[in-house]
């Protein structure tokens, strides 16, 4: 009998695995794609991801941190692209505070290596999740080389098998498991850039690019090698969506009129468009996460989420800490585990999906747009004046670890204060007014430190 | 090869079965549980429900509204059972409109019989649908006697098998179909109050009987023979709860406490109570319904609801009606008449959804509230004033046919106005006074009549 079960060796098994070793378990991981440090997980998820200080904080805690940060480009803003050719740069933060663009092929592969090499955790590969028995925590699965079909048996199966997650599924016929799937009505394709000759980037590189259009977008992420990944955003049924560009001509004249500028930078674009079907982007949410003390859903398969903020590993790899900690709390207990671990849990994790969704919209709709761009100003003033009591929610999400509730909640009440400065007269001409910094003055005082005013997680 | 086909012989697979020979098709329709007019279907199903004006509609439109009524009881209003046994009556409607409390089985039996004896409808039972071609329209069944496996292609498949859909199952497994499923905090068993000696009803028989206890209740249904069915509903976890209540002690303590004047008539309390598990209370959404001519779902199978607001059988017949009225106006193209008919049904399926969750708490927390009670008074009195233009909710749902999200929108403007009228200084003593009345004729006289509000559907 294995001590404990893993389920699935993508982003957050190995990570998990190692915390799991820390609590001085044994742990095998069940990985139904093949190893090789290869694009196994890469079929229909998105070949390029993000990282910031939230999951570099559970990644640090593992000692992890480091290897990551020296495979990841930072990005320290946005840099927008109107069709016509200007660029307006947005930074991300302070000019210091860096998202981090990463492959999800070498991110995986190196958290393989640093799990199985320093923290000697069994990777199995090839096991394919072909039944759980619930009350007895045992994990079937069938061997896709040899159609082998074997039972492992253990104290308790951690399922970190992803959106599609084959355990949650078994979980699912329990009674009154709530579960929800919603797609969104656009999906994406990812298309390169490649290098330069001399193996540089086209374009700068410490950003990520945008290209809001309104009912679609184009995102570029820079890559370690020089390439960027781009992701095309569109609907999939209507005028413009992936129904209706139904051959070459289709898709050049769209880029030629949207995209003038990246278009001269995608040689293989027609390929790139064609060669697979678009993504689409689910939010799932289900609950309870946990059986006894039996199963348990992390990540993707607890909370799938857009990959709009740039939070799905995060989100996972925080999970990992924080059941680390519950883990701490409860010592031998591991039903307390499970439950205080969800507990704890959904909420942030129901909030940050709901961010992703108002996110997705902002970023497609609104960053070109002029009172977007005010507002921001407006933030960065109140976050110059009173650095401690404002922070942006991207800023409270992407470069601090206060819990996504609390973000969302402190958001909401910072808002109406912009709000309430947006509405002064004139606001464009007077921002550094001496009677706006009054009013800034007289709405901020009051306020507690952003810190402060997170709950006590 | 059929015509069409038809899933599941509970309530809604016979009602759809003639208006599908009406529009001149050969109907088969496969159930998997057995024929014998017998409670087939009754396991963990609610064996009373509640029929009204818009079932009814639907029921008088193929001929069988009639038949139905001879074998339901008509309930003209509530009453509420107070713990010291006072009791209280709330009209439903005008004092002739009423809802009908009919046993599930018996209105089983009465449709499967019309739609057998009059349209010639082929039903096959014992026939478990264990697969679906939805490209082909093609359904596997399993006869649960033989272990035969027969598939039957149609040129369409009406998938009218209920809350835990087969067929709904096979369409989750097409590319970013909408899904969720969410159940309640409570459950609910059924107990029985035996007829009398002579065959009479022990309490009064012509109402629902209600016994409102804040975080659970009672609620008592006249049936046909004298007897009645109630369900009392209450938490599965915590004090009070199907998980505290282990033994007959237990039980007998809880009825005594809060259903004194009940307990005398339930001889069977006991038995029946620990013979079954609770039921639980689902609401289920999704979409699409529909898979291109081929799939569509129907009833239960397309939006599970609670049962509190008695709409269950009544949204589903009235889901038969709609997408006849759909085949009516698209003649041949049944792609057509699918997208058509979950078009126009989905807002107000979703609608009732949340009415039957909002009601359910009413019933519980409120019905025998100070507040609402007043609040019932206000809108008797504003419909006295203005018939035309204020039918509460419940009037909406229940005794008006307008469509279910059409009374929501009409019903959120009327509390507007009632909670305008509920602010009048001492409103209880000048509920009849000139000042209130035409505070009454300037709120109301600007508003349209009720149906002129509703959208033309």
């Amino acid at each position: 009998m294995a001590d404990v079960i893993v389920v699935g060796a993508g982003l957050i098994g190995p990570v998990l695995s190692v915390f799991l070793r820390k609590e001085g378990h044994r742990v095998t991981v069940y990985e139904r794609g093949p190893d090789g440090r290869e694009a196994f997980r890469a079929a229909h998820r998105s070949i390029n991801l993000t990282l910031c200080e939230r999951g570099f904080r559970a990644l640090d805690s593992i000692g992890a941190g480091d290897i990551v940060r020296s495979i990841s480009v930072p990005a320290y803003g946005r840099l927008i692209h109107s069709v016509d050719g200007d660029l307006a740069y947005q930074p991300y933060g302070n000019n210091e505070e860096a998202i981090y663009s990463v492959s999800r092929r070498d991110l995986n592969a190196a958290l393989l290596n640093f799990a199985q090499q320093n923290f000697d955790i069994d990777f199995r590969f090839n096991e394919k999740c072909t039944g759980v028995d619930l009350a007895t925590a045992t994990l079937e699965t069938t061997n896709s080389l040899s159609g082998n079909v074997t039972r492992h048996k253990a104290s308790s199966i951690f399922a970190c098998d992803g959106a599609y997650s084959a355990v949650r599924s078994q979980l699912q016929r329990v009674n009154r498991f709530n579960y929800s799937q919603q797609y969104w009505e656009q999906g994406y394709k990812e298309l390169s850039v490649p290098a330069t000759a001399t193996g540089g980037w086209v374009s700068e590189k410490n950003v990520l690019h945008l290209w809001p259009r309104g009912h679609h977008m184009l995102i570029g992420f820079p890559n370690l090698d020089g390439s960027f990944t781009c992701s095309w955003h569109i609907p999939f049924e209507g005028e413009l969506s992936f129904e209706s560009i139904k051959t070459e001509a289709d898709l050049l004249k769209h880029f030629e009129m949207s995209f003038p500028d990246a278009l001269p930078h995608m040689p293989n674009l027609v390929s790139d468009f064609f060669a697979n079907p678009p993504n689409s982007m689910v939010t799932i949410k289900c609950f309870p996460w946990s059986f006894q003390d039996k199963v348990v859903l992390m990540g993707d398969a607890a909370h799938a989420i857009y990959p709009s903020y740039g939070q799905g590993a995060n989100a996972g790899f925080e999970d990992c800490a924080v059941i680390y900690d519950c883990m701490r709390q409860y010592n031998g207990d591991r039903r307390a585990v499970f439950a205080e671990y969800e507990r704890r849990r959904k909420p942030h994790t129901d909030a940050i999906a709901n961010l992703c969704i108002e996110h997705f919209i902002e970023l497609r709709d609104l960053v070109g747009d002029r009172n977007f761009l005010l507002k921001k100003e407006i933030e960065r003033k109140i976050n110059k004046l009173y650095p401690e009591k404002y922070k942006d929610l991207y800023s409270m999400i992407t470069f601090a670890c206060l819990p996504y509730a609390d973000a969302l909640r402190i958001d909401r009440e910072q808002r109406a204060i912009v709000d309430q400065i947006m509405n002064t007269e004139k606001i464009e001409e007077r921002l550094n007014s001496a009677e706006v910094e009054r009013l800034i003055d007289d709405l901020m005082r009051p306020r507690r430190s952003y810190t402060a005013a997170s709950s006590d997680d």
